[in-house]
């Protein structure tokens, strides 16, 4: 009855930044600069015919103070909870919380993932106000449709529970040999904390393909905060080159708002493999909104998957 | 010296519901309907002589959400925490945070089991303002006999720590083949968080008996709330029918106080296993309030054990 | 890849207990009174050529009230959160949250170990305002040489962040056949939380000797509060001796500040070991504040490692 897996990642650094408009750079130690540190269980069991049934519990840390989640306010679990049935013939179907496949989409076509700290897709499109809701959805039921020829679809919804509306989101992925692509639908609505969030709507197409001496990633969003009317045009185009035992990695990435400042920013970084579990990296990044003196942070640290 | 074991259940669930006395109904995913959500880590040491060392560590979690607790005030390990010495010759003593055996009488005499959410007989005596107290006493030392040709008995103390005074309970439980039952008596006066708790006293008898076609479930408890001096008589009768692979479960139960609103529940349902580990649910209940329209709730869910 | 380790200890206790200057006693279950009681996991990768990764998470827990933390203010991952590189050649290095090197060393050092309840140099060193910061530093880097002969040294650094300035400590240990000794110096200036810590700077030496019959202990600290201008000097004598299945154990310590209130402790107690990893234990102890009614306390308990 054993059935569980224990597994997570902790990424701490040390870096100098400073925030775009800011006059000081502070010295840090920071945790999940390139992916954000967590923890977590998951299991899957063999019903029979070709069913199973998953759970997946995931929770947030922030190692380099020894607490949980990305923020005080963070659930613990924040990352996923949920159960599910999964059927090579049916797809599978998750219920509880659930990663966005917004999020999924964004971290698969960039060249510095889920990084929060360093990529420029992550930082347009989920710390920009650019499009609201958190990376997870809870209250949410996601379907997945099985591959087909490379093809794999899904339908997400986050039931509103009172709190300003559903969410809800449709993606199609398409990978196959060096080429892959992604298009998500989403429109947020659902309040989650004390303060209303403003209803927003995303659509982002993204595409990757592998030439072996160098990985080309482009991303196009245009994102609209219907509470606000603000249209969001977000561009981002980035590369990954592999260099002896470990990968050169480059991005550029801007937001082009219908009200209010522009954002551009460059990313370049060295991510070098100690293992396939273990990694060190260094990464520099400038990040200027229009008005203001540019962001800029250095980052050397260590990423271990467990 | 890796003796320890990692279990948990997850329970979520999609519904539409309706609380006594409300005229809107919810559409909601929820965690723990059938089972509040949960997860922990026991071990059992041999000390040889028939004498073994035990501990128990679990937290509720709310997977809809992705947060720990039952609720955002609950302490992260409620559901358990203790360490204890165990023989079959002397019996067992825990000391810590253990469940109550209250709990665990009401728990096992009703065709719902621990059902915050549909269980009649948890509903009535754990969140009816009948009995105060939660399902589990913190800095309490639990002591549970032998089983002597069926019986087992415990007695239950919780420290007052200078908190409005100690908890007590004992009880006695009897099962052999188709036939078990219990008897329970607690008293109350311990405070646990900010505002004083009522002081209360309960005893409960239960039964139940496996026909095999049908098991039929009774519960009969006396309450008393020692400082609003109310009485009331909780009435429960139930029954799970075998049908095909899964369990049909009906129960109707009724609170008649000396004082204030009685309250009348029925719950019907279907418990489909897709495994052991895991099954589908269809519950529907109407709970009704004297002088209020009656509440009515559905939910569709999964469980899963790991 | 499953390369986790789960593992702690839960340590449960009864006990009566008259704080300094109070008046009554109260009777009470308490978690943690020799050991904090804690879980965790840890892994390490074996990288080649004689190079690891490592990581650690711990939390500790109130068993007695089934919380997580020390207090309802400690962060869920306060005993540790690290990654690091380790080398028999070149020795360790951790980054995150790492435990203090003075508290190995006043743990390692008197027959109590790190108990918060019982040990007078655990007391008077870390929760009689005598030095401050905690038993873990956040936001820190830690170097430890490998060992020479028995000896190793360490060098510590606690990033400011903005918070007051870094903390640094510095120490050397040796160990080898019964004699062993240590010798830490450390600097605080970080302000962990919402108000400032005082400023404190400790020297403490510590030596133990182990005859067979008796082992003992001694430990000397100079500690200073610069933002107070306090100096305190801690003088603490010890021993351990085996006896049966078991070890008595005996300690006294003292503060001699040049401002304040002194204070002196005993603790006498037996430690009874049912196995390596389960232990049973009598403590008790007279806490003395210069100018106020002595403290007492007795606690029986229960330790369970896992």
């Amino acid at each position: 009855q054993s059935s569980i897996t224990a597994y997570g990642l902790i990424d701490v650094s040390a870096g100098i930044s400073k925030a775009p408009g800011a006059t000081a750079s502070v010295k840090s130690v920071d945790s999940g600069k390139m992916t954000t540190s967590y923890y977590g269980f998951r299991g899957v069991e063999d019903l029979g015919g070709g069913l199973s049934a998953t759970f997946n519990l995931e929770g947030f840390l922030r190692a380099d103070i020894g607490a949980s989640g990305r923020s005080a306010t963070d659930n613990y679990w924040a990352r996923a909870a949920n159960v599910g049935l999964s059927s090579k013939e049916w797809g599978t179907l998750r219920i509880g919380r659930n990663t966005t496949t917004l999020f999924v989409a964004t971290l698969s076509f960039n060249p510095f993932g889920d990084s929060f700290g360093y990529s420029p897709s992550i930082r347009h499109i989920f710390t920009s106000n650019t499009v609201t809701g958190d990376s997870g959805w809870s209250d949410s039921v996601l379907y997945t449709t099985p591959n087909f020829s490379g093809f794999t679809g899904s339908a997400f919804v986050a039931a509103g529970e009172g709190q300003g509306g559903r969410n809800v989101a449709l993606s199609g992925t398409y990978a196959a040999g060096p080429l892959a692509g992604s298009l998500v639908y989403q429109k947020v609505q659902k309040d989650g904390g004390a303060t209303p969030v403003d209803d927003t709507e995303v659509t982002m197409a993204s595409g990757s393909y592998d030439f072996g001496a160098v990985k080309l990633f482009g991303q196009y969003a245009s994102a609209e905060n219907l509470t606000r009317r603000i249209d969001y045009k977000i561009y981002e185009a980035g590369a990954s080159v592999p260099l002896g035992a470990g990968k050169l990695l480059a991005q550029f990435g801007k937001i082009s708002p219908s009200t209010g400042a522009a954002r551009q920013t460059w990313t370049v970084g060295y991510d070098y493999f100690l293992s396939k579990r273990t990694d060190l990296y260094a990464m520099a990044m400038n990040d200027k909104l229009s008005g203001q003196s540019a962001g800029r942070s250095v980052s050397v640290g260590m990423r271990h998957r467990f």
